[in-house]
């Protein structure tokens, strides 16, 4: 019975709040989102969040409430953070937004994963990944994480930390700084503002800022070209790597990056099948599907499945 | 009362098959081995299996047969090898030792998995990384490979293929060959012929042909020295890498070379611990317990429960 009550799935990202109501098919069937009050500290992303649960549930009786955020998620509780959602570390959220959503002492189901591993979950469930297993998902963004989903449940690993896959060493990075401090990891390279620094570093335009302007450029511009390229080679090697690592059944891309045309693909696919063994070189690497639904639908299928808390 | 029995677990590499009895504990109640005879044949290999399991199990009573066998285990088929078994691509590992046993409609589990797949199950249930969750296991022998166990059970991948740790890119490995043909690879310099090729390279005494002798001339030999050192520093960021994307637990090292002494571990856990995010940086990197007998206890761990069927 419960099974056909929909779930509430919430996304909470450094620039939005998105809030869904999702059909046990993984549609989203009502929509509410609002841009993250990341500065104001946790009551104010709480109340956001409370007012957008309350918007898109109205009467709607739910079978439970699932909650992909940034940072580092162990437990339900915010472990640790990147800086961007301030006064966010150490928030239960499995608690509070019980509470919000009025779940508290009900029995309903509330659960609470990284951001990434929900997209990861969304997009293997009834995404790209649909009816594969397992499915490695990187999402590149401004910054680049990844997850992988086995039997539709996201590896967390001891700490809430598995598929940082932005911070392995990338040898084409050497020298760049990456967000987290180090220097040459692959996030500095092959995300978004990776792919920016290396136009800057290889000559480039100093007035771009934006990697979608380095991809316009592209074709145009031989710095432009020349950062493309390298930015898609170093992520396709450290796919075949993962290729062999993993063995998932697809290789998923999502986020801005993956606009960035055929070229930026065939360098990417390319490189990852050279990588790869050859029992695994021909493993698929796609788009994501699921756009920016993705997060909802995989926090919200989180608390459908039992399997998955 | 099935669970009380002991099962039959088979390790089966390029030079040894081990049979063991093993009971619900894990302990190795009876065992037996043999060379095997890798470049006769299918046939030879599975004549050696079923008399050491006749001998092994006399007349005991088991719950299940698990066998762990070298090359790529899909679907209980041998789907690829490393040319160290001569004719063992193709085999129904688990149809014909049914046969074998006895077990082949009697409804006795028998399950097969890549040995050093079994070998991580050995050490996750009840050597190094017991009671610990998710486990990562590197097998550091004549080559290098791992598994990621997870929930008492082994990521094998779509295709078996999961945990090739040792054909990942390593940039100290730049130029030296990989025993699958591919150049730079982790194996070329971490594993024990990587250790005695990179030893070569630098311009050490042609004729040692061992690991454990480059590892025995360490201190009195500049050559040993700077081979020992860079191999470790290879694995070490290897790990680091894998600990950012995995998050196990612990980590496992085990093979020939974890002997090698303390300042190998303290470069290797060093190298780790930089290139591991702060959250993970404290992981445990630690040496196997089990042994030799890490294999046929997690084979027969395989059989035992069901849930890792």
């Amino acid at each position: 019975m419960s099974r056909q009550l929909p779930t509430l799935g919430i996304d909470i990202g450094g620039s939005k709040v998105a809030v869904g109501l999702v059909d046990s098919a993984g549609r989203v069937v009502r929509r509410g989102s609002a841009p993250t009050p990341a500065q104001e500290g946790r009551d104010a992303i709480l109340a956001t969040i409370r007012r957008l649960a309350a918007e898109v549930r109205a009467d709607q009786p739910i079978a439970g409430v699932g909650i992909g955020s940034g940072g580092v998620i162990s437990g339900g509780v915010v472990t640790a953070g990147t800086g961007l959602l301030s006064g966010w570390v150490g928030t239960d959220l499995v608690r509070h937004v019980a509470q919000l959503v009025g779940g508290a002492g009900t029995g309903l189901p509330v659960t609470a994963l990284n951001d990434v591993h929900a997209h990861g979950v969304g997009e293997a469930w009834c995404g790209a990944g649909a009816g594969r297993d397992p499915v490695l998902v990187i999402a590149v963004g401004t910054g680049l994480g990844g997850a992988v989903i086995e039997g539709g449940r996201p590896m967390a690993g001891a700490h809430g930390v598995a598929g940082h896959l932005g911070h392995i060493a990338a040898r084409a990075a050497d020298g760049l700084p990456c967000s987290c401090g180090a220097i040459g990891h692959l996030e500095a390279i092959s995300s978004g503002y990776g792919i920016v620094q290396l136009f800057h570093r290889l000559g480039g335009e100093p007035t771009v800022r934006r990697a979608r302007d380095v991809a316009d450029r592209a074709g145009s511009d031989s710095y432009a070209d020349l950062a493309m390229q390298k930015s898609a080679e170093a992520l396709g090697a450290a796919v075949g790597d993962m290729i062999n690592i993993i063995d998932p059944e697809v290789v998923i891309i999502s986020g801005g990056v993956t606009g960035a045309g055929s070229s930026w693909w065939d360098t990417l696919r390319a490189t990852a099948a050279s990588a790869a063994l050859p029992l695994v070189a021909a493993t698929p690497i796609v788009p994501a599907q699921l756009g920016a639904d993705a997060g909802i639908i995989g926090a919200a299928r989180s608390a459908q499945d039992p399997a998955d808390r």
